[in-house]
């Protein structure tokens, strides 16, 4: 499953021709470039999706929830039993992702891939749990690597089964900025304690006992071989079951075609470790927002993605995907609807000295 | 008509108890300020419109066009006549303004205050014309005092009739950012060498020769009295039919207690000006967007206002206001839609150490 996907992203043509993409971006009725980064975007979206695009309107935001064995050890401001009980308010539509994707008109898609508690019962959560939460991260492997491979199968399986050209990928998970950070510590060499942050809020006898896990946690795993170009390791050694999920999903996405939204820190790191097993991957990727986890910006750093959002937001769930699904939305629909110089019969620049700057 | 106006939006009651629209946003179900600036933004939101607010799906972007005596000087990578082109093709809803409002299912309406051409025939554009453009600001007043307070009566009396809660404010006119940074330099006294840009994207002879002309209007303004506290005066001397009509429209609007989005450098001149005029505004202005405009960080920080976008666009015609659009939504439905801890039943921080940071 991940490797016919991984194989179908490598194979992929691109929909746009890059030239003929920014020509039509240059012809439109605006000084060329005036649009700034909404430009690029579009050029992104044109070179991925076509020129024009087809529909933008659906758009899906997934949610993958798991908890986290390393929760026990204390490295999170809220108790391990929150997981669930967030996936019961996703079910219920008052969570913050449910809010800000109705306000948008996109959907959301709640996926258990190992949240510790039974939520079968919970109305609209899809069930692919892979197991009841991860092994402690800071006592050793946090799963197997059968169950890698699962939870990034599911990951692909739903998202390259659903129809949205845009699929943001978040995720829920008490203790998983954690997890994010020993993967993002293993996959770029950064140290530890430059990629831990406060999470959810810890207070500094918090931060100070969760800077601990992730420094050990990593120092255990790069003693072995070039645990950085091995990402199915990493992810079995420190990762979690919704961060190889939301890896998969991107991996899924892409190979039907669809932009990918990175949503924060955990959502990030991620996809750091999905390009690292898809390498076709990064022009499939556009960073929604930059998150205040210090993390973040070390793993948008080595994605090599500038991030669409800055609002100073730490909560995930996909919540940035949501904010910038109208800004896709708007980047294709310059695209697919704005009049031409030549078109709407305007005057290109003077050519008197107040002529465009080279 | 400006005088009742001003009087209105001093003598509003604001909608929503800033005490308690906070502790409504920390009750719901996120770590508290964990969205960030949304959370900043939805907090004004709750005290403009009340808390929770009323739907916020109708909104509008105004856009002012006008034209100015001192294009004349060769102070725009465009010739003048693109105002009037503008405006057919604003008609023809090809502008990127007409896109990106459709996109985000926002209004646009164009109203010309001061277009040189004459507009009359063309479907769709509102006819307020004070009078058909500027005299050449580089050589003595705009306009007299009777044609800025037509201007400004012209934005207040559309911005009053529009029914929308979030109201952004564009334009269009060739020269206007020339127009923008004198308005900008006499209202903050920063040397106008630091607020004037390329504009529409002038090559390097034509922004020397904005600059002589933005330095000589200024010096030619400050000779006068307290130019700085008189906003009438300085529009009249080297401000915009639509610089004007947009400080009207931001005041209209408030006066009927909508949300003001304020677009880049021009319209944020224009903020100021209303801002002088009517010192009650500023809880009623928000920035959409930071254009690259060197001015324009100079006018954000003379308002006190932090942009919420950062795309690196410098166009205008309200474009920033429409991209903005949905994240004021977002910000006005986490208040009216989220579930809280209690409603949830969700459990609060851990308080064994894990605790939420102070």
């Amino acid at each position: 499953m991940l490797d016919d996907a991984v194989g179908r992203v490598a194979a992929a043509v691109p929909q746009g021709d890059r030239v003929a993409v920014q020509a039509h971006l240059d012809a439109l009725t605006k000084p060329p470039g005036s649009l700034g980064r909404l430009e690029e975007l579009a050029l992104q979206v044109g070179c991925v999706l076509g020129d024009p695009p087809p529909s933008l309107y659906s758009a899906v935001v997934f949610v993958f929830a798991a908890d986290h064995g390393v929760a026990a050890q204390g490295v999170s401001a809220y108790p391990a039993e929150v997981t669930a009980q967030m996936c019961a308010n996703f079910s219920g539509g008052g969570a913050a992702i449910n809010v800000l994707t109705r306000s948008c008109g996109a959907e959301v898609r709640v996926v258990d891939v190992g949240v510790a508690a039974d939520v079968a019962g919970l109305a609209g959560i899809e069930h692919r749990k892979v197991r009841a939460g991860t092994e402690d991260l800071s006592a050793g492997p946090a799963m197997t690597a059968r169950e890698v491979v699962d939870a990034l199968a599911a990951g692909v399986e739903v998202a390259e089964g659903a129809d949205a050209w845009v699929v943001g990928v978040g995720e829920m998970g008490i203790g998983n900025t954690t997890a994010a950070a020993a993967v993002t510590a293993c996959l770029t060499g950064v140290a530890a304690r430059d990629v831990v942050g406060r999470g959810t809020g810890v207070d500094d006898r918090g931060l100070a006992r969760k800077r601990e896990v992730v420094e050990g946690a990593v120092a255990r795993v790069v003693r072995l071989e070039d645990p950085g170009d091995d990402a199915l390791e990493v992810l079995r050694q420190v990762g979690g079951l919704e961060i190889a999920a939301m890896a998969g999903a991107m991996i899924g996405a892409a190979a039907r075609g669809a932009l990918v939204l990175v949503d924060g820190f955990i959502s990030s790191a991620a996809a750091l470790a999905a390009c690292r097993l898809c390498p076709a991957l990064p022009p499939y990727l556009a960073a929604s927002h930059r998150s205040t986890e210090p993390g973040h910006t070390v793993v948008l750093d080595a994605l090599g993605l500038a991030p669409l959002l800055d609002l100073e937001m730490w909560l995930g769930e996909g919540t940035g995907c949501a904010l910038a699904i109208p800004v896709v939305r708007a980047a294709g629909a310059l695209l697919a609807e704005m009049a031409t110089f030549e078109s709407a019969g305007i005057s290109g620049p003077s050519d008197d000295g107040g002529g465009v700057a080279p």
